[in-house]
């Protein structure tokens, strides 16, 4: 598994010692593809110059190596596209009216916003007319559980939480914004978040570790009139839910039968089982290192013990190994390489598996692929890619625009199937079970159904204009 | 003093009922002047119409109150320019580049977005180059000061919080993103901007009242190694110094002899008597409704009692009309209308007064201006406007752009001469002592000398590279 890179290098070179072509071949030679050149001082004994080179994997640490001891040559800056990309930050605040002018200062700031701010004094629901809320959602980390990198503070989670709030906005008109919080106490948490809720119009957590996770969202669910929603819990749960809708129809096999294994029983796991279960699958067992869930089995862990006794109806014990014999789906949000080809072959004619974990899969898709039928990851650069920007942009879009309490089990559900609906039933196969995230169909359509569901049950405080119709059909 | 305010009025017209004459008559007659009219709906028996209208004061209630009471009108809909303005809010958070295909996403988001967030996990000070730290302030409220309108709460704060976010970018290139805390308790408001300081190059502390705000900032000062300003205290001090140096030289009066009396020992008053003093004024005179502060009283509050031990160095007794008797400068941030024209009369020839309190300053200009050589307002009706906005975008342009660890004493009294200095000798009189909010040249001098000093004291971590050279010379 390869990824490349672009970096950029800077070079002094002296051209009484060294000349570009030594550079030229050196890089080659150290893996590199030079694909683009640029002078930046020619003096008259030394030459700076950018050179753009394409590279495999951690080649690059090899190519500065090379430089850096060549007679003749200084390594000034070596930079790559990612980091680029990333300097200053990804996102910005900005007016969305200019004030041009006196009256303009007068209208949105002192004397003139004295009278708006009355108005909300009165009337606490006009902050969603008056004020960004109803269009803001706040992205919370404390930097527990950022991707697969573990525990690595706030600061180096920022990057990850704009990287989202990109995505909120490009893809569905969000505003959201990072709040990247110093401490992993969960009653800090619950308290910092329910005190900066009144700006916000939805909280989205992130990156939080479980199970520590749990118990901070349903803490802030009850305590906020304002959708709570752990992406990393839910977000994964529907589109996996999305996915595996449409790959048991490819297969011809009942959802409520089948026979579901889920490996990794963290944040992610256990809210898929959730999930599934409440979709009305009927045999669903998770797995974890420790063993398969059993009932009777005491667990320290809150959500292992709930799960424990609405898992696994057939009593199994075991590990892995055990779990998968004769299952018609695997479901990893567990580790790298969990999976051998031995337990795929036990797994019942006509197998499904979701190997999501990230960067590296609980199977190579490549060892995988002859045993199965439909195989889906949590990567691009396979087909079939399970991923959350399929259902956070809408599922929040939705929310805020109905103005929803709370983003509930219908919300989710409802979601998980117009993300299986945007494939179509002829376009439906193996190898496009779920649709990409470029696809513009998918906010819309998670948008509508999650309303749809919020005014169902009650969680939507207001009916947009576009469904004004559909309720009085 | 009038506010004047437009306002759209949506009415439904049953034609056989009430002519459009007939409303158009009743509006006039009720105070307002048409500007414009719009059809939105011709039916057969009935018409809407937007019909926009320019009003003084309070007479818009008057005339919706006349409309309501006509036959065969219905006031559908009121609302006016200024809550026009404020509809969904006033300020987005936008991506700085666009994710176009799956290349620009594996950069900004998974995966890669973990090589940037490991470089910072190694290495936090690189948050302030890979992240938008470096450019972003939170404006942070808990809503017990807000304008002149006292306690309103988070909710109602927010318009205010991003009208100053607007100013923020739009003056300095600032990304400023509110944070209404649903809090009033000191320890907790503390705790929430320490743990959400991490994405942060700075805090603009605002509306948070006194004496509660001087303990915040004090402690959120020492406990985080980035900026942090209450604007309320310190902007308006640093912008009364800068009017104050200015108004003194057009009086032809020495700073250090000035007998000052500043009405109103709040946040903004303790903040200016204590900046006064730091500039070198040996004749400071802080007065409040229980009158003139003195050594040897004991006083509650901690600020005070340290005010008194610093000010009134000939121990005056009584109240304001005892402080202002031969005054050189009357400096007012109290309330409407304390100032008499008597106690005007009492105070030395050529006297200076800043009447401060808004919308209804602590005199009619008016009324004063026959016995005063300087007059200023925190107004923009009338001349020499002192306006907090003339020091937050500098001083805070400055402060990140040197990535300054606090904003020191130094900083502040560089930033009011700054101010001051953007009048030109040969400009400078008794109507124009401090440049208006929209000259350019504010925000660009204020850095400059922002920097200088925080390079001079030590507060920098960076040389900005337009420094760079200045420093050798």
């Amino acid at each position: 598994m390869t990824i490349a890179t672009t970096m950029i290098i800077r070079l002094d070179i002296e051209k009484s010692v060294a000349s570009f072509g030594d550079v030229a071949s050196a890089i080659a030679a150290a893996g590199g593809d030079i694909v683009a050149i640029d002078v930046i001082r020619a003096g008259r004994e030394i030459t700076t110059r950018d050179i753009t080179v394409n590279v495999q994997d951690a080649g690059n640490e090899e190519i500065i190596r090379v430089l850096s001891g060549m007679p003749g040559i200084k390594v000034v800056n070596v930079s790559d596209r990612t980091f680029l990309a990333h300097l200053g930050g990804k996102i910005e605040v900005s007016p969305k009216l200019p004030i041009k002018n006196r009256e303009d200062l007068s209208q949105v700031y002192t004397p003139g916003v004295a009278r708006v701010s009355m108005a909300i004094a009165e009337d606490k629901s006009k902050a969603y007319t008056l004020t960004m809320k109803r269009n803001t959602v706040a992205v919370v980390t404390d930097g527990t559980a950022v991707l697969g990198l573990g525990d690595i503070g706030p600061e180096a989670a920022m990057p990850v939480m704009e990287g989202k709030a990109m995505l909120f906005k490009q893809l569905a008109g969000i505003d959201a914004f990072p709040l990247c919080l110093d401490t992993k106490d969960p009653d800090e948490i619950v308290r910092i978040v329910k005190a900066v809720a009144p700006g916000f119009g939805g909280i989205n957590l992130e990156d939080i570790s479980s199970p520590r996770c749990f118990g901070i969202e349903r803490r802030l669910a009850e305590a906020l009139d304002i959708p709570v929603f752990h992406d990393d819990q839910h977000g994964t749960a529907v589109v996996v839910l999305a996915g595996l809708l449409n790959a048991l129809k490819v297969v011809g096999k009942p959802f409520e039968t089948a026979r579901i294994v889920v490996a990794g029983i963290g944040a992610a796991g256990v809210s898929i089982c959730n999930l599934l279960l409440s979709a009305g699958a009927g045999h669903v067992c998770a797995v974890d290192k420790e063993g398969i869930l059993c009932k009777n089995v005491p667990y320290t862990n809150e959500e292992w013990q709930l799960l424990a006794e609405s898992t696994n109806p057939e009593g199994i014990t075991g590990l892995l190994g055990e779990a998968v014999k004769g299952a018609d789906v695997f479901i990893g949000v567990a580790g790298a390489g969990i999976l051998t080809v031995e337990h795929v072959q036990s797994m019942a004619p006509e197998s499904i598996i979701f190997a999501m974990a990230n960067p590296i899969p609980e199977i190579q898709p490549e060892l995988a692929e002859p045993h199965v039928r439909v195989l889906a990851t949590g990567r691009s650069d396979y087909p079939n890619q399970i991923n959350n920007v399929l259902c956070f942009p809408g599922i929040f879009r939705g929310a805020l625009d109905c103005r929803a309490r709370t983003v509930n089990l219908e919300m989710k559900l409802a979601a998980a199937q117009a993300i299986a609906a945007v494939v179509q039933p002829d376009e439906l196969n193996e190898l496009y079970i779920i649709p990409s995230i470029f696809n513009e169909k998918v906010v819309e359509h998670v948008r509508a159904a999650v309303i749809e569901a919020a005014i169902r049950t009650g969680s939507a405080r207001r009916i947009p204009p576009d469904f004004a119709g559909r309720q009085e059909k």
